[in-house]
């Protein structure tokens, strides 16, 4: 899977001089639109269709600071999905040195718009075969 | 008219440690919600009438800084209104000193959910009414 | 100990039509400082000892949807102090109905401006005293 | 002059379902630092000879919607430049129908550590060679 790159930007950072903690959350997000686009399950796609996919949980540690001027590159992996359920897994590294920055995961479904659950098997089956791609490849075969 | 108080947050500062410049824009439509929501055109009122009030331009000037743990006072006024377009005038101080933090203007007009101009009073002439409070005394008479 | 209260503002909002979940991230951190300043040991307070204390890790689970124009009440708690490391729970509702929307956690440390810990038990005892007064009283008085 | 690209995020979104205007003031100054990165006037070398250059004022005007997903590009161009003042100005269209977004301005300044004028022909000519290429040509022989 191609890593995400982030550039980092001055209204990022904080007056410790490094990257606000928040920012993350929503590198997390950037990454994951990235790479649920690449393979034809974008935001658009499935809104399209009437199905949102909300955050339903969150969680981040932050293991050394970023600052203004460096790259973060963000490796992103589907580490469950189950037809109305996924968790995506984030490591975000410095793009110069490799060193880890942060690494989290965040929690999704998939809705319709009256807020019910939503199965793709069931209800979009060419969008789970794309988000089957997504997984590791042992995963996927079973 | 009743001033509007900020409490300036730590994710709002940035590596000048000062609070970022893009905020004021955003405190600018907190004031502004305020404002509108006080004498009943809030943007909650609007919008269930199928009228929303985009931003059409904005213009801030940075007289000195604001820095984390400080509270701002923001006095607004609507500077023009006239059924379809109005602008609204900011004044951004220190809480504790007067200090002129910022000073700013935003214009707006009325459009409907198709995208077109509305004129409040033809087409929502309690919410006019309503607007018309929010001009000066003298302008508000003619 | 008071909760905490914040507005939600029109930025807030994602095209979902609900707050971002990023936010609440920028909410807890309010929250936090605010109940820090209440006991003496705000940010403030702190960064001009040479001591900061940066986020080592934060959860958030999103129980429910928060809108333009609620405010949410935020409780917090410390569920952890041992003199160079702590924990605060988050607990987010909606002031009117009193719904959850969030519960979270975040983990610190103190560091110097080295970047080593500190232990205020040693380096800073008047703030660990009032670091104390946070702890549920069982624990206080151990 | 290479035109500055933007991937418009989720996160920039707001309820209206288009981009929420605060995030134009921030897209110029990701404009602004990569052109200033470009020709050797970035933040970090500036910063690193003790000046910085605070944002005096900042005018946009909103011209049409940015939405999710789409990606803008912003041309940048150094409108004044005396050695101690500078203003850039900006143009935001859409990548795909050069549509044009937004167009703005925004003032600044050179200041040192102590909050004073710096005027980079004395202090620092290095910087101001490299600033003097982002002037138009015609100005630029003057």
């Amino acid at each position: 899977m191609i890593p995400y790159e982030h550039k980092i930007q001055y209204y990022e950072t904080d007056q410790m001089k490094i990257v606000h903690h928040s920012n993350y959350i929503r590198w997390f997000e950037e990454a994951r639109c990235a790479v649920l686009d690449a393979v034809g399950c974008g935001y658009d796609t499935v809104e399209v269709r009437g199905i949102v996919s909300p955050v339903l949980g969150v969680t981040a540690e932050y293991k050394s600071m970023s600052r203004f001027g460096e790259t973060v590159v963000i490796d992103v992996s589907v580490s469950m999905y189950n037809g109305f359920r996924f968790n995506i897994a984030y490591t975000v590294r410095d793009k110069e040195n490799g060193e880890v920055r942060c690494i989290g995961e965040t929690q999704h479904c998939f809705l319709n718009t009256d807020g019910r659950i939503v199965n793709l098997r069931k209800n979009a089956p060419d969008i789970h075969e794309k988000m089957l791609t997504l997984l590791p490849v042992e995963e996927h075969q079973q």
